[in-house]
């Protein structure tokens, strides 16, 4: 049934947590990869912010990708897409970064996400994860849809005060600061860097003497 | 007479099924291939969550092109065209998604779609079937218009309850958990997989011993 | 003097027809083929309904290019402008889709339109014709403008009763299913189709035993 | 002073005539060509109907191009760029329409419009000449601003009963319904057909026998 | 202190000349060339009427490259970023015109602008100036700010008798009717015109007994 | 925790400084490179003046590449990804220019950022630093946030009378007219011009005799 948790690990499959006025919610995230030039497709009726947290987090994993095993010349010939179910249903804010991150780092690399984890966060351009609101709600909701484990922002130990005892024993909780963190426990296995080297650029040759170069200063 | 279903069975055309407030009605997919570059065109007056539908389900098609027979570098010269007549008629909703998908896969196969079939759910990324609404009301539209096999969604099983004793004697209801299973029995033949390497890649020699490289991190 | 036919059959200029609450007026839609890559443009102050039909009406004649005599690699070397004079008067709705389609094919083809015909009918991407609104007041205006033929959309034909039958009388009424039966009698001589074979593909090697390709899924 | 036709003839400068609420006006539309490929620029505040103006006039004269002396590959590497001073004026409407081709006709082919000209009508892809409003206060303002003579729809002859004799006396007016004549006659001299032939294309070998191509119909 | 005129002649810096309801103020437009092809960028909240006339004076510019001593081809690898500070405040209207055209040719020419030159016009395509307003609250703003040379549109030179005579005394005051004088003045020296030929075209050969080329017509 | 500054200096990492009616707040600027063809993308919810100050930063360094040590070939493979979290609050003004300008410097070199400077003030396409406001409620945030060095406009000196005493003691304030003397100080260490030389252009003969080139004028 839907809004459950997926019944085997598959690869850019995340699932995220998401907070309304009504409660809290699971949030699946997925990414496949297409015959492409490096550009994005996003889906499912984000807003701007989600969709900005969708690009913070792609430029995240590309300005990275040999620490994540991934060749960068991959995006000379993939589109990524990334889409959230329900299609009618309008979803945004930047909290689901992490798993944004996640989702693409697993379809780049194709290692499958874990199926009992959950994950929220925003991520920065530079991976830091940052605080989010309505942990109680999301965490009750990764509980209904039998998550295990949760990885919730660094930032946000200070709410866990007020999240009931039975849940906090129920679900494994991991602080984190850092993207990093999140993608090496909730993959199924750590990407594992690559060498690459950048083919040498042609060789320009500057005589010290000459005139200014034309670029106008 | 358009409204009723074709008289014979046709590459890229499908019955969807759509509900509005004033009952259901069957919802004709039509997909052509024409010279390009890999692009989509959707007319139709198609709503924003129809357009991403369409989408999603291209996505879809393409991540998973070799296992229906589909040459990838098809979409090197193709462009592919996605319409609903009628076109004054505003239609939106993720509803359409499993026979987007479905006219797409017959458009690049070439195998056209039973005539007798229709079909509604929607469609993620990973080709999973979510519910919809309006199940009743969409089936006294495909049962006037002449169909005799509805796919429906796994996940609106709990509404055939509701369903009168004559629409489910008369329409042979197939539920479905995912749209493969509906590609497989909707073309008047099974798609079948290819086999499919990519170009092998230009050799980069990367030096253990070498410095970081250009992309900060 | 404009709103009337020409006086000679002209390459590219289809007599529609037209419908608002004051009475029903002919429509002349102009299309002429320029350097480019493919591309349509359209003016003429056209709504979103009726730019769609002009889109569906050009991917019909595209993924039919053969069967019209037209070969695919025109595309590659030309665009075709598509225009509706008065240009200050809004333009709007599906029903001048098979008058479109007429034009492209005459200007794609260099076989003029007899300028004595008028049709109206929406389009389908496979062609079909499907009926419209306000046939009285449209063949009025037909007759008015010095019309002698007009075609129909088949399942317009219930409401023929309606019609006065001085009318009936001077107007030869050619009820159509398919737009190809219009083309086929509003040029001056049909299109007949071509011989066409695709460029071979590279040969692209594929060996059984290899391991999977590296789209994800 | 502006609002005064130019001292000598010049290319690319054509005086057109506009009408608004407190009377006839006219209205300086310039073209240069600059590095490109093929595109148009249009500034000056213009309005949709006249941008879609411009559109079309220049989508004639590259139909035609070669019937005034333009070799077609000019197209390939200089673009258009359209504007009508006085640039914080909003100006709308069609019926710059036949300034708008003899501007670009005179740009393209680097012969000057005589200063003495003024002209109103639109004009249609085919370049038909279609009428305007305004007729009486355009022609006031022309003459005043020493126009001596005046290019008018044929469809507007009509209201030639309606202008002051004196105006009638102190300009020639001309009735056109094609564009080309306002062209042979509003430069200083008649732009000359040459002879032009495509490149031959490459050889496509067709076996008759063959299975269909690879579109769908 | 900004508001003041620069302690240097600047490459691209040149003093325009803006008028609000609460007075004349001084207008820094700043150009820069950036690695590119022949694109520009416009910022500063430049209103549409600025962004046009930022256009046209460019594409002036570019029709008549050669006369200034640009070589067209630099625009093959070069774009212009045209600025306004302060980029919180709106900006609009077509009297910046003259002094973006020198903005541009100095940047395009490396030539300095004469830090102690303001400037107002409007320019059209052809490069003529046409009059602006607040000419007596543009001139205020120039003194203050230590201008001591304003270049005015020939066009203005009637509304000269309202200007304090005390302004006339320190402001020399310069008519001018068509921007190629203020280029010539405002510079640090004048640009030179240079020789260029355009590379000759691929000869395509021409028979006259042949059947028309295939653009309909 | 968030809101602090960083614990390491950082590549790309800057600190500006924002003000809102209910005080001061610091606001992270991060820059990355991915690959790409010389574009920008910008994301965390930034207003159209804040998106135009990181376009003019942007053309600045570019303008001045080689100054700072950056090969303008650089620009022909990577894209600039500039982010502002927290990507749910919206932010807007020029005043973050510097901090633009010094982040993307500081991407393109590789070289660090100090993580104990803060800098506000708006920057010109020349690199001017302009005045901002809020300057007192700025450096009280700066002051919370753990900042030792702050960068203030000198068009802003004039301010420093109103902020209180222990605020001026605490915080090295350090008045700039150039954005160079920020870069200078900013970063761990000063970036180094190199030298460039433009790959000689192709000959292009010019006979003097010839005729006019092509342009119109
Ligand atoms: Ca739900
Ligand atoms: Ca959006
Ligand atoms: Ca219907
Ligand atoms: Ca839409
Ligand atoms: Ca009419
Ligand atoms: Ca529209
Ligand atoms: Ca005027
Ligand atoms: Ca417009
Ligand atoms: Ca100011
Ligand atoms: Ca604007
Ligand atoms: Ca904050
Ligand atoms: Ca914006």
């Amino acid at each position: 049934r839907y809004g459950e948790t997926e019944s085997e690990d598959m690869v850019g499959v995340v699932t995220g947590l998401a907070w309304t006025e009504v409660g809290g919610e699971i949030l699946t995230i997925e990414s496949v990869m297409v015959p492409g030039k490096g550009g994005v497709k996003q889906t499912g009726k984000l807003g701007d912010v989600m969709q900005e947290s969708v690009s913070a987090a792609l430029s995240y994993v590309r300005s990275r990708a040999i620490s994540f095993g991934i060749k960068p010349t991959l995006f000379e010939k993939r589109d990524i897409h990334v889409h959230v179910p329900e299609g009618a249903t309008p979803k945004d804010g930047p909290s689901a970064g992490i798993a944004m991150a996640t989702s693409i780092v697993s379809v780049l690399t194709g290692i499958p996400v874990r199926r009992d984890v959950a994950m929220t966060g925003e991520v920065t351009l530079r991976g830091r994860v940052l605080p989010i609101g309505g942990l109680k709600e999301k965490l009750l909701a990764a509980l209904r849809a039998g998550i295990t484990t949760v990885f919730i922002p660094k930032d946000n130990e200070k709410d866990l005060a007020e999240i009931p005892d039975n849940v906090k024993k129920a679900l494994k909780l991991v602080p984190v600061a850092h993207v990093d963190d999140v993608i090496a426990q909730a993959l199924v296995r750590k990407p594992e860097a690559i060498e690459w080297e950048e083919p040498p650029e042609p060789v320009v040759p500057a005589k010290p003497a000459e005139a200014p170069a034309p670029l106008a200063h």
